[in-house]
């Protein structure tokens, strides 16, 4: 297939299953007391996104089951014993998390957009976007132990879901630590988005083979898979800020120059000896020059700083897609071998 | 047994398992990387603290195994078939649940203090306090999934980590909210408490319940044991602010008054028509003088709200202690009763 097919493939089913995830997302979330409260904690989830998690979930789950693509209830999918199990309440749970990230993330980042709308600690307040977090949280976990698994396989998830969260806070640590810093290596930088981003999606692949009660190299396998795409997706982001122009971007491209964020890209150049902080004057988005950003990418590019990356995610997409050889070859398999793909070959 | 006599007898308690509760923080929460934000998860841990949810979770098991108090290994400990639980990691994880919420709460309601140091927003940054308090969050989560508990037991005591958890961010929630209203009722105020506060206590009393196996209506009396002795002292804590000594205290007696905070005494004083508003002028604990706030005092007894809530609070504690009838007769359960007794004869 060519690149537009196969993406065009790709997003068809994460829009066939964002549709079934956004019911879910209705029915587990409810309205309830106080009003406020839930309402800020719904606000997010509402404003969109692409649900690629959730997505990872339900395929990760048709692949291990070996059915039709979207022919099995998610609320009542067949594991590979004789249960009977609810992956639609572990996808959301996932997508639970990463919104519960993202509001907390914009609060120590200090962020005011978020999906094209205020970020919910300026929608509502500070307070309220913490407690929002917090409840999210606890509700993510409600719903990983609601998916009618077998107990053993239950607990297992959720323990996962635990030692994930875990790490992910550690990855955002490691995030505000490495702003302040200019000396770290890409190979620490990698670990701290394998720990802040790509964890969440290794839980995403790896939960419903917890769930269904695949053997354990089943299981390490896709969440490998998980770890090595969502590095390269968050690569493929620092890559895109760079290469993709402003308006289709929806932002300033090489804002994270401007912005003097550290990615893998200039790290890289910083250890080629490129002068980095030289790059950019502008401190502010809105007062730096499309030529200036060019001249920036052309350095970058001389230095083999934004081929290296490009490289890097390329390398991690192909051994992520080595890593479902674990799967029955079907269709489902074949479609989160292209979601790899079409994680660092979209356009933004 | 006399009032005084008593109180030792728990206060023996508390400290006895204190000290092995603590060994084990340190055993669970070893530093590890990133340095800055395991040092924030540990610093209101180790700044101090009763321990008294973990003391509940110990006491119970030792009254349900019918064991002699202290003489069971909290880490191997017999539940009611084979099995041997390790109960201390689910004391544990519900510390470390109230260290994460006492972090959070003290960014929402800008309290520099607490435990006689400054806070962890204040220690560190609001960035770090939130990152910390997601961190024990999850922490909390995977300790509950280690007890070695059967299955369908360590997944019910997480599910209902779960489910406390979301009522104690509704509670926070509801005191935000109540802190911008005058019409509160008393009984809102008390299910708001109940939620805040008492949900905790109900877990810790209800957990060890359901990871040794007890049947339903054990769990639910346990549950109930909690709530109802954890309103009963957080109504306490309303009435020792306006009847103890300041020096006592620790800050300015009637600082709930001068921080127009309603309490259940100030929402019962305005069903009885008091002009609460206008009981203190000062809107700062550092202006106001001992003999206005003996004046409001005063007001408020005449009123019965004082005794309204010395009498809500005994009226939980009676009927708090009769709850644990399900449970055998033995020390362990006596000293359950004692610590209810004395979370409302307590001083300060």
């Amino acid at each position: 297939m060519t690149q537009d097919a196969t993406e065009q493939r790709v997003l068809d089913a994460v829009a066939a299953r964002r549709e079934l995830v956004n019911d879910a997302i209705d029915e587990e979330l409810p309205m309830s007391e106080p009003p406020r409260l839930w309402e800020a904690t719904r606000y997010l989830l509402e404003a969109g996104g692409k649900r690629l998690r959730p997505t990872v979930v339900l395929l990760a789950a048709e692949a291990l089951a070996d059915v039709e693509p979207l022919s099995a209830d998610y609320r009542s999918f067949p594991a590979l014993d004789d249960a009977t199990i609810d992956v639609m309440a572990a996808a959301v749970s996932l997508e639970v998390i990463q919104s519960f990230t993202l509001i907390h993330d914009d609060i120590m980042d200090d962020d005011d957009l978020r999906r094209g709308v205020p970020a919910v600690h300026e929608a509502y307040d500070t307070s309220t976007a913490i407690l929002a977090g917090d409840t999210l949280y606890a509700k993510a976990f409600e719903l990983m132990t609601n998916t009618d698994a077998p107990p053993e396989h239950a607990l297992e998830a959720t323990r996962l879901l635990a030692t994930t969260c875990i790490r992910i806070c550690e990855g955002q640590a490691l995030d505000v630590e490495f702003e302040r810093q200019t000396d770290v290596l890409p190979e620490e930088y990698l670990e701290m988005i394998e720990h802040k981003t790509a964890v969440l999606y290794g839980a995403s692949a790896a939960t419903p083979a917890v769930l269904l009660g695949a053997d354990e190299e089943t299981v390490e396998a896709l969440y490998r898979y998980g770890i090595d795409s969502g590095c390269a997706f968050q690569i493929q982001d620092d890559v895109l800020d760079l290469t993709v122009p402003s308006e289709k971007l929806g932002k300033q491209r090489g804002s994270d120059l401007v912005e003097n964020k550290e990615t893998i890209i200039t790290l890289h150049a910083r250890q080629q000896g490129v002068d980095v902080d030289g790059l950019v004057d502008a401190d502010d988005p809105e007062e730096v020059t499309e030529a200036e950003i060019d001249d920036a990418v052309a350095e970058l590019e001389a230095a083999g700083s934004i081929d290296y990356a490009r490289e890097k995610a390329q390398e991690l997409t192909d051994r992520s897609k080595q890593r479902l050889a674990v799967l029955p070859d079907n269709e489902a398999r074949s479609l989160l071998e292209d979601l790899a793909d079409y994680l660092i070959t979209r356009g933004y």
